[in-house]
C-alpha cells in the first residue's frame, strides 16, 4: 500500500476497510469479481458451522485463531487505553503546505471513518495560531475584568468547585470547507470537512462567573475572550450569547479534562459559533461596551462580499451537512447495497430533516436521523442505497428547526460571491464513476 | 506523594485537584488555613490586572508563563491525541489480588474524576475472563446458526455495509459494587462503582441479521452469544430483547472502532442488561428454544438468595446512582460551597429523578439532571451544597421512569440476604468527618 493511498484515505472505504493488501491490489487492477464472489459466499446457506467455514474456502478458519486458544493480555495492560493496531491509519492529518509552520496549521479529523456523533478526543481536529502547549493547571489563572464591580482572578480549583453543566455541542472552524469556494475540490471528506468535531463539554456557565464579579450587563454588551497561547488569541463575543447561559468556561471534554490541543485546562465553549471564538487556554474575559476589533476579527475570519466590502463578526455556523461515506477517495468495490451515512449540524438549533439525493439533486429522499438530536450538536443520518453500478452524484441537504435549508453552491455564490474563505455551508457533492471511485465535484 | 495516595485517588479530589504537592502536604498536617486564605484572595476585588496578580503574592505570574511567549507544538504532533501529562493519575486501576491472574480480572474506571455521561474509551472499565486480544478484523467472522433457515457467516466488511444505528447506553458489570454486600467498604468510588461506563455505540440491530438468516422467531425464544476469546464466553439472551431492536451487533464506540479491551472488532450491545451479556469479540449467535445454562450463567453471575436457592438469569440492571464527588478517598479542604455531582442509571429506561441527602437520609433535595436524559444511559446529576464543617453523610437515590426507587441496604438485604455477589444497586453513603476526609460507610 503506497503512502499516497493512505493519505487519501482510500483504505478506509465504507464497507471494505478490512481487506488485505493483496485484495486491495486486486481491486486496484479492476478485478472486482473476487469481492462479489466473497459476498455471495458469505451470504450462502450452509449446512453446519464447520461446513460454513469450509464453504468459504478458508481452511485456516477451520482451526481456531490464536486469540481463541490463548490467555490474552491482563486488565490495565494499558491503564489509559488506545485503539487497535489495525486502526493506525485512522488519524488526524495535516494538509502539507497549508501554512508555513505546523504551529499555525490545521489537522483534520478523519470523518470518513467516524461513527455516531461523538468525536473521539484523540481525533478531534486541531487549528492553532501559534502551536499548542501543555499548560500547567496549577499555574493557570482566569482573570475577569472590564465593566465589572470586582476584577477577579480564579484558579482551576476555584472554577472546578462551582456548579457545573454538561452539554454536547459541535465545533466547526469558520474556514471549514474553505478551499471549495475557489472550486478547488480537495480529494477527501477529511480535508474538505474535517475541521469539525463534536464533544460533551463540562464547565461553568460564563454568565454565572460574570454575575459573581458584578458585571454591568446593561452597558457591557460584549465580552473579549483571550487565550494564554503565544498568539494571544482574542475574540469579541456578543453578551446576548453569554446571557442565554449557553456559553461555558469548560474544563471537561468527553468525560475527562480537555486535551492540550483543545485548550487544557480551560477553554470557552460558544455553541453554534465558529471555532475561533471558542478561545483555548482561556486566561481572560473582559466585559466592554463595543467590539474590540482585534487582529483575529478585524482581518481574519471575515467575509469578502461581492461588492468588495469585508463583512466582520460573522459568527453563527449556518445549517450544513455532508455525506461521510461513501465519500471522496473511497471506492465502491461492487454494485449493490450501501448504507449512506453522514453528519448534519446547525448553529441555530436542532436539525429537523436531512434529505439525500443520489442523482445530483433531481430526486431527494429523507434520511433517518439517529438519536439524540440535540441543539447545536452533530446529528448522524443514515439512508439505504442500492448502487446500480452507473455513474451518479451523492448529495445531502440539511434543514434546521428554524426552517433554514442548506444552500447549493449557486445559491450561496449569488449572495456571497466567489472570493470568500470562511463560512461555506454549501451542499457537498460526491461523484461516483463506473469503476466505483468516489471523488469531489461541485454542482451548482 | 506516596504510591498509596495515588492509588486511593486522594490527589483527584473534587475542587482541589491541582494543588501542588507542598500544598497537599500542608493540608495533610491539618493546616487548612492557607486554602481559606487562597480562596479569599482569589475572590477579592482588585484594582487592575497587574495588581490582581500581585495581590495573590504570585510574583512569578507577573511575568508571562512560557506557553504565552513561545511557539507551541505543531498540529498532528500526536496524530492520535492523548491526555495532558498533568492527568497521568487519572487511569483505570486493577484491585490487586482480586483474581489469580490479570487476564481474569477487573480494571475500574476512575469515576471520581470523570465529567458528563460519556466515558472516554481509554478509561472504559475492563473485565475479562481470559484476557484481551487485538483480534485481526480481516480474519474475524460472525456466524449465525441454530433455528434459522440459512446458517450464515459474515465478514466485518459484510456487517459494516449494512444499515447502522448509533445509540448512547451504559454498561455495568453485574458484579459492580459486589464487595459491599459483605459490608466490605472499599475506599473509593473507582473501586466501589467503577465497573460502569457509558458510550455511544454504532452497529447493526441483531434483529435485522436474524431476519436476514430466516430465524424462527416463534420457536426460537432465546439466542446464545459466543465470544472469540480464550474463555469462549457464552450467554443466553431472551429473544424479546432482540425483537425490541435494541440489541446491536456493534463495531463502533464513541465515534471510532471498539477498543481491543472492549471487544474489537465486534461486540454485542444489550442495553440495560449486565455487562457479561455484552459478549466481546463476538463470533457466533445461535437461535434456540430454551436457555443454554452455559458455565457463564449456570454458576457465575447468579444470586444466592436468603433461602439458599440460586437465582439464575438475573439480567436487568435496576435503577442505581452514586455520588462521584465528593466521594471516598477525597478530602474537603475547607468548609463552604461544593458542587455535589454523580451518575444515575436504570436498565429499565430513563432516569426520572435523583434525590440527594447530606444528612444520612433524613432530608432529601432533588438534584438537577444534565441533558440529554436517555433511556438505559448514564444520567449526570448536580446539586449545590454548603458544607458547614460538621460530620455528615452524603447519599443519592435514583428513581426511573417506571417509578422504581433505588433501595437502601436494609430494603435490599431484606429481599436478597447478605450472601450475594452480584446485582447490588443499594444507595451508596459517603461519610464526611470534621477534618474533611470522605470515606465509604454503609447505612441501613
Amino acid at each position: 500500500m503506497s503512502h499516497d493511498d493512505v493519505r487519501a484515505g482510500r483504505i478506509r472505504r465504507a464497507p471494505e476497510n478490512f481487506l488485505t493488501e493483496a485484495q486491495i491490489a486486486e481491486v486496484g487492477k479492476g478485478r472486482r469479481e473476487f469481492l462479489r464472489k466473497a459476498f455471495l459466499t458469505a451470504s450462502a446457506a450452509v449446512a453446519a458451522p464447520a461446513v460454513a467455514h469450509a464453504a468459504r474456502g478458508e481452511s485456516a478458519i477451520l482451526e481456531l485463531p490464536p486469540w481463541s486458544t490463548s490467555l490474552g493480555k491482563p486488565v490495565a495492560a494499558n491503564p489509559y487505553g488506545m485503539p487497535s493496531k489495525y486502526e493506525s491509519n485512522l488519524v488526524r492529518r495535516e494538509s502539507p503546505g497549508l501554512t508555513r509552520v505546523g504551529g499555525s496549521s490545521v489537522a483534520f479529523a478523519p470523518l470518513q471513518g467516524l461513527f455516531g456523533i461523538i468525536t473521539p478526543s484523540g481525533l478531534h481536529f486541531e487549528r492553532h495560531h501559534q502551536g499548542w502547549q501543555d499548560v500547567d493547571p496549577g499555574k493557570h489563572r482566569l482573570m475577569i475584568n472590564g465593566l465589572v464591580k470586582k476584577n477577579m482572578v480564579f484558579t482551576m480549583d476555584d472554577i472546578m468547585r462551582l456548579p457545573s453543566v454538561s452539554r454536547i455541542h459541535f465545533i466547526e472552524c469558520g474556514a471549514n470547507t474553505g478551499m471549495e469556494w475557489g472550486n478547488v475540490a480537495v480529494p477527501t471528506v477529511q480535508y474538505s470537512h474535517g475541521m469539525l468535531s463534536c464533544s460533551e463539554f463540562t464547565g461553568v456557565p460564563l454568565r454565572e462567573l460574570l454575575e459573581y464579579c458584578g458585571a454591568d450587563f446593561k452597558k457591557g454588551r460584549y465580552i473579549l475572550a483571550e487565550g494564554a497561547d503565544g498568539s494571544s488569541m482574542t475574540r469579541t463575543i456578543p453578551m446576548e450569547l453569554v446571557e442565554s447561559g449557553e456559553v461555558l468556561v469548560a474544563y471537561g471534554q468527553n468525560g475527562e479534562m480537555l486535551r492540550p490541543e483543545n485548550g487544557y485546562p480551560l477553554r470557552l465553549v460558544v455553541p453554534g459559533v465558529q471555532g475561533v471564538s471558542w478561545v483555548k487556554w482561556l486566561r481572560r474575559i473582559e466585559v466592554g461596551d463595543m467590539p474590540w476589533a482585534t487582529k483575529d476579527e478585524a482581518v481574519h475570519y471575515i467575509d469578502l462580499m461581492p461588492d468588495g466590502q469585508h463583512r466582520q463578526y460573522t459568527s453563527t455556523q449556518e445549517a450544513k451537512s455532508v455525506i461521510t461515506s461513501p465519500s471522496g477517495g473511497q471506492v465502491l468495490l461492487d454494485k449493490g447495497f450501501y448504507n449512506i451515512t453522514g453528519l448534519a449540524w446547525s448553529g441555530r438549533g436542532k436539525i429537523k430533516r436531512v434529505d439525500v439525493s443520489t442523482d445530483g439533486g433531481i430526486n431527494w429522499r429523507t434520511a433517518r436521523l439517529e438519536t439524540p438530536v440535540l441543539s447545536k450538536a452533530l446529528t448522524r443520518f443514515n439512508i439505504d442505497w442500492n448502487w446500480d453500478g452507473k455513474p451518479c452524484i451523492l448529495q445531502s441537504r440539511a434543514m434546521d428547526e428554524t426552517g433554514y435549508v442548506q444552500p447549493g453552491y449557486g445559491q450561496l455564490r449569488a449572495v456571497r460571491g466567489k472570493k470568500s474563505i470562511y463560512h461555506n455551508n454549501a451542499i457537498q457533492s460526491w461523484k461516483v464513476v463506473e469503476n466505483g471511485e468516489v471523488s469531489n465535484v461541485q454542482v451548482l
